[in-house]
This record gives structure tokens, C-alpha cells and sequence, in this order.
């Protein structure tokens, strides 16, 4: 069973949506109207071994990253953080202490604050954060929106995250702007509440990689896209540490995943307006087509194969 | 380190609170105000080999507790369930549908309405839940407003969660109810709401035991107690269990934990009201008195040594 499947089956579990609710799960949060308020709300837990190696990252690394992760689903319905919930376990008191020590550097990297949570024991260090999240702009920005003629652009630039984490993992030293990129995720809030002011059609954050994460977007939206690998925002350093390591950069930037970066959809005039209101970079990486599914090219040239990450992929 | 040194370690770490926070870490939920409506919020993750063996609790059960245990938390505070966020993790996926499966059951149950959370893959099965309640009278009831001359009233009965695990670990037939009271327990909403409605001093839910958690309340209120081990309410079928395997059963009953039934600390004649209201017994155990700590006695001889549950005691 794959982790959409999971996801599938518990969408069939839930009862009506009581009348608060205008997004139920599916999307990257929840939206609900509370009082005058619509808030959003997500949860993404990390478990050492699956989403880190004990070695690699420490756990206030650990903690900063969990609740990162949870501010980047709130980023991309256009929304700002305002509080979590964090419940940690760890083999050792000691190691749960340090986690939330990330974690409470997280909430004030971000404005949020942490309203509880929940430490035990456990096996392997594990940590989850909930999130509620408001929508200044009272209208969350969904998966489900885009339409063909509509442009596909990013913030920042991908492959980052999965190129730190290939640095850690080879022990290359020289590279401690992506192995930061890897352990303390930036997530770009400021980017997903002007995209939703402007009126993007649909946003997501790749936290699964791009041929995922693109592909979610469109089945959500009932369209496809096609995305050329060489318009994939990709530093140099990506490319030199990709080489290195005998992989293609432009795919290891495509399926890598954890760059929390958002991807848009949006007409070409409200995308043009947006870059110029933020100061990461936004690049048009490709566009929405009538029919499915996510076709990658080089130029022209289709591409197969890419995929992203599913946690129960055998 | 103990649990509760790391949940004051913990709170060392917060912020300064936003105006909208009522009640900040350190009860059974956190309280704040949204719009015009008073919310609580509270997490708890269980973890399998820690909180459940896994072999005497199926996932179903484990996810259906998981909320159970959240719900009783908000119960504590005088709120009504409304929404949570559920994060869960297993060698396998199947396990986590399964407890998904648990935690849509007592979401029914409890009126409560999953917002979404996270799956993924982890050593053991995991469960983290997030919820967010309603304080209809807009007062949420705390640990800290216990004063001298309140008595202390728990709901239900005592004991009858540990005798259940007791009969799990045995093998012993015959005790289905205590079994079904070890692995789902029914959280009392309508009690904590009325006990709030009432204008109750003081309330927590009996997780750890009587013992630890009438220390809490203590602590939190600057008060001393004294509880009649003799008045515990302990049915027939705890004592029976209890004999048969060599424990005390009120010692059980005071230390056991995770009855989730919930002690009030409040003037006689609120108790009597609320006595009346109820339909499950409400049973004064002892008085509030000044000074500090929970000292237990059975009608006058003191009893030494009783303590409950800590997740990081070596």
C-alpha cells in the first residue's frame, strides 16, 4: 500500500464536515472558519531512520525541521503560522529536551507559539508538530485551481535540499549552505501570502519533490503540465556536488524533495507581478495543459521516469 | 530526567505569549481565544512498547485511545470536542489504516471531526493527535483553583484501566468490561462540562493515577490533599483482579493510571449539584487542605509511598 493509498482510505473514513469546515484533508492544510477568522491546519510527524539518519542531524535539527515542514504546508494555502503543537519522543530525556530546544527555535524564526504538546519515551527519536495557521487574505489558495494556459513557476531553487543531504551522506565538506538547506528548511511564507493576495490559482509546497508534488497539483486540479528540466532553478553548487556524485542535476532538482519551495499556478501577468514583489527569485519552470499527469522535457526532448518520494514504496 | 522536568524545561523555552492566549502550557490544554469563542488544544502520542504492547492492543484500539485520551483532556478543561489533527506511523501501512480506522471510530464517538495529519513509515506504531476543542461556557476550568476546604470528587471508577491490563497481561477471561475500560476509555465531556458549567474550582483527568495527578493539581493550585484510599470508588471485579494477582486494589486504584475520569476540586454543595446532574457516579475522595502534596490514608492511618506513572523514570 502506498502512502496516497493510505491517504485515499482515511479520506473515506470521515464523516460530513460539520459547517466551519471549507477544506476538508487533501490539500496541504485543512481551512476552517473560526469566529471571522479562516484558519488552516496541518500535522507532519518525522521519525528517525525514515525522514533522518541519527548521525546525520541532531535533534534540535530534528525539531527546527518539524515544525519548518508544517509552516511550509501553511505557506502554501497563503497562510501565516500562529501556533503548534509539538508531542516528541526519544529513547532518552535528553535527546526529546533538545528537539523541542529546535523547536522552539523554529517558533520564533517564524512567529508561531507553541500552545503544548505531548514528550515520551520511544525507540527512535520522533517528533510531531500540528499546526493552525491564519489566512490573512481569508481566501486559502488550493491544489485544485489551475487551469490550462496557466504558467507553473517556483520560488528559490530545488535540488538544494537533496544535494545537502548527498553532501552529508559523502561526508564533502565546502557545502554548508545546502546541508543547511537540508536540515533547516526556509519556508517561503512571505512568498505563498503575496501569491495568494495577487490571486494564484493553485499552490503547493514540494516537500516531496517536484515530479510529485506537480503531479499532485494537477490530479487535484483535473489538468496535466509539462515542465522543462532546463528552466529548473539550479545553482551551481547543486551541479558541481551532482556531478560528483555521477547523477544528473536537473533530475536530482525534479525528484529530490524537502525544498520546501512552492510551486504557483497562475496566469503570466499575476506571476510577473509576484517576482516583483519578492526578493527570492520565481521561475516559470513550465505549464498547464488540458488532459494529466506530469511530462517532463529537456527543451522539447521528453524525459520518462521521474518520480518523487512515497514513504511506503517498497 | 523526568517527564516533568522536560515539560519545564520545556516551558522555560516559550515566547511571550500572543494577547490571544488564555492559558499557556502546563494544563490539561491550552486555552485561547478565537474570535469570540474560548478553543483548548492538547496533543498526546502513544507509542507501541511504550504505551501499548502490541500484541495485546490492536491498532484499531490504539488509534481509537489516541483520541480517546485527547478528548479526556479537553473534558478536563470544561470543553467539548471538535477537531483533530492525526499523525501516524508503522512498519507497515496496513497498521496505520488500521489505527486510522480506530481514530475515525472515536472521532464519531466523540463528535469530534479530523482535520488531516500525516502517514509514514516508522519502527513501531506510532500515534500523535492533536485536538482542538469548544469551551462553551467560556471558562475553561483549571488545575490551579483548588482551595483549602474544597473537596475532591472523581468521576466513574478507579482502577478499573489497570485491572484491565492486569487481566491483558494474565491471560485471564472473564473481564471484558476492564479490558474495554484499558483499551478504550470513554473520556467524560458531559461531566467536565458541567463540573465547568457549575463554576468547579479546580479539574484534571485521571491519566497517570490519582496519586501523580492529584499532585498536579496540588502543585498547580499551591494546596495540600488528603484522600481516603477507603472511599475510592474500586467495583468488585478490580478487587477480585486485583487479590488474584497479589496487588492492593486501592493501591491500584490510586496509582494505576489512564482511568480518564476526571477529579474535581470544588465547594460540597457544587459536588452535590453536580452529583445530581451526572449519571455516572461522582465520588468524594478526600478534601483540599493547605500546605503542599497528596497524602493518602485509609480512614486515618496514613498509607506512604504511592505514586503513579512517569515516562522517563529509569
Amino acid at each position: 500500500m502506498r502512502e496516497l493509498d493510505v491517504v485515499r482510505a482515511i479520506g473515506g473514513l470521515l464523516p460530513p464536515a460539520p459547517g466551519e469546515v471549507l477544506v476538508p484533508v487533501g490539500d496541504d492544510c485543512a481551512a476552517v472558519r473560526l469566529g471571522g477568522t479562516v484558519w488552516v491546519a496541518a500535522a507532519d510527524m518525522l521519525v528517525e531512520g525514515h525522514h533522518f539518519l541519527g548521525g546525520l542531524a541532531a535533534p534540535e535539527d530534528v525539531g527546527y525541521k518539524a515544525v519548518a515542514v508544517n509552516v511550509s504546508d501553511v505557506a502554501a494555502m497563503g497562510g501565516v503560522p500562529r501556533f503548534v503543537l509539538c508531542s516528541g519522543g526519544a529513547p532518552e530525556a535528553e535527546a526529546v529536551l533538545r528537539c523541542f530546544r529546535g523547536v522552539a527555535e523554529a517558533c520564533a524564526a517564524f512567529g508561531a507559539y507553541p500552545l503544548g504538546g505531548d514528550t515520551t519515551r520511544a525507540g527512535a527519536l520522533t517528533v510531531d508538530v500540528a499546526i493552525l495557521g491564519e489566512v490573512p487574505g481569508g481566501r486559502p489558495v488550493l491544489r485544485s485551481g489551475a487551469v490550462p494556459g496557466d504558467l507553473l513557476a517556483v520560488t528559490g531553487e530545488l535540488g538544494a535540499a537533496a544535494a545537502g543531504l548527498l553532501a552529508l551522506r559523502r561526508g564533502e565538506g565546502g557545502f554548508g549552505r545546502l546541508v543547511g538547506r537540508h536540515l533547516r528548511p526556509e519556508p517561503r511564507v512571505r512568498e505563498g501570502l503575496e501569491a495568494a493576495l495577487l490571486g494564484a490559482h493553485a499552490m503547493i509546497d514540494l516537500s516531496d519533490g517536484l515530479a510529485t508534488d506537480a503531479g499532485h497539483l494537477c490530479e487535484r486540479s483535473g489538468v496535466g503540465c509539462r515542465i522543462d528540466l532546463r528552466r529548473l532553478p539550479v545553482s551551481g553548487e547543486v551541479r558541481r556536488l551532482a556531478e560528483a556524485a555521477g547523477e544528473d542535476a536537473e533530475v536530482l532538482a525534479a525528484t529530490g524533495g524537502e525544498d520546501y519551495e512552492l510551486l504557483v499556478a497562475a496566469p503570466e501577468g499575476t506571476l510577473r507581478e509576484l517576482a516583483r514583489r519578492l526578493s527570492v527569485p520565481l521561475t516559470v519552470v513550465g505549464e498547464v495543459v488540458e488532459g494529466g499527469g506530469v511530462s517532463f522535457h529537456r527543451g522539447g526532448e521528453p524525459v520518462e521516469g521521474l518520480a518523487g518520494w512515497d514513504h511506503f514504496r517498497a
